[in-house]
């Protein structure tokens, strides 16, 4: 049997680039990308399972009353969500899970799945931050003002994560994540789930033989 | 105000390669090695402060009562002791201390100083351990198999450590203390010690002023 993944949230406040980080993360390691749920319709060129999983909305009901989302979400009157069967399946599997998800996201995520492993990406400054939300160039001012002042006040959550990195440069984010992905392997109270059961087993079954 | 630094202290049984990988970790990295003091006599070639920081006795004893020590035993009528004043002038002038020490000295460190990152050198297999300590060759019959016995009972401590590595090669062990190095100096809890002082303090100051 194979030890058990890790769940790898990334999250942080929009335009801290979580999503060029999970993208850089993907093509260095071999993770799985946990892939959202919807009841959306398709765009041209979009793919089941590779860009969403597509649900009627009677099957993303039946899923919400079953528990089997770690979070969901109304957006514009489609519901998006976190497919705990899909995520579960791979991390039983063996295989390690990259879920990239807002902060209300990843609380909420945090409450399902404690053992996760939480990573707060942070801008190098909030001058950054909001150079990146204006580079993007969909945003009107106000807007552009409400995504600023919510990414301040979202920082508060920081507290609620594990590990916290900033994004200076992708190489540096990606190098930082991936040694806390090491790391995390090597703790003690991960043992009995995931290293006891290939390196240390020898020792142990030995040991209480 | 330079970031405080972490304190690694690097444990496990006796053949399992702790003073190995701790010469390696020095290579690579810039470490600060903990050097004990004593109050045995020197050897010829000896350096005060390098191997050893020699104290009389009277001086020792002082030290011990006024708490000055992290752990301190003695080995045959002479004393070895953890300086904490040294420990600590390194730690807080910023840099990173890494403390090669069996486990009894270990687990009283953990007392004196919660904060720092325990690690259990693991050896890849209890025959592999066996014959590192045949080979070391200076070991009778009866005290080989005492050590052994004593390496065995000792692994039961893993579970106060943070983190386990297992020393299957050099390399690979370095590797993954020095992944541990850069995911504690990520970790939250850590923030407002280490990385608050740097990096983030300027994201933190522009939030609260």
């Amino acid at each position: 049997m194979p030890s058990k993944g890790l769940l790898i949230v990334i999250s942080g406040p929009s335009g801290a680039g979580k999503g060029t980080i999970c993208k850089a993360l993907l093509k260095s390691s071999d993770l799985w990308l946990s892939v959202s749920a919807t009841t959306r319709e398709p765009r041209c060129g979009e793919v089941d399972g590779t860009n969403y999983y597509f649900m009627s909305k009677d099957d993303f009901f039946d899923k919400i009353r079953t528990d089997d989302f770690f979070e969901y979400a109304e957006v514009y009157g489609n519901f998006y969500g976190t497919p705990k069967w899909k995520v579960l399946e791979a991390l039983e599997s063996g295989r390690d899970v990259i879920l990239e998800i807002d902060i209300q996201g990843a609380l909420k995520v945090k409450q399902n799945y404690p053992e996760g492993v939480f990573i707060f990406v942070l801008p190098p400054s909030m001058e950054e931050l909001r150079r990146r939300i204006i580079n993007r160039g969909s945003e009107t001012e106000e807007s552009l003002d409400r995504r600023f002042k919510s990414a301040y006040k979202e920082i508060n959550y920081i507290s609620k994560y594990n590990y916290a990195v900033v994004n200076d440069t992708v190489f540096n984010a990606v190098s930082k994540i991936e040694a806390i992905l090491t790391a995390e392997k090597c703790r003690v109270d991960r043992l009995k789930d995931s290293i006891l059961k290939t390196e240390e087993v020898r020792i142990y079954e030995q040991l209480y033989d």
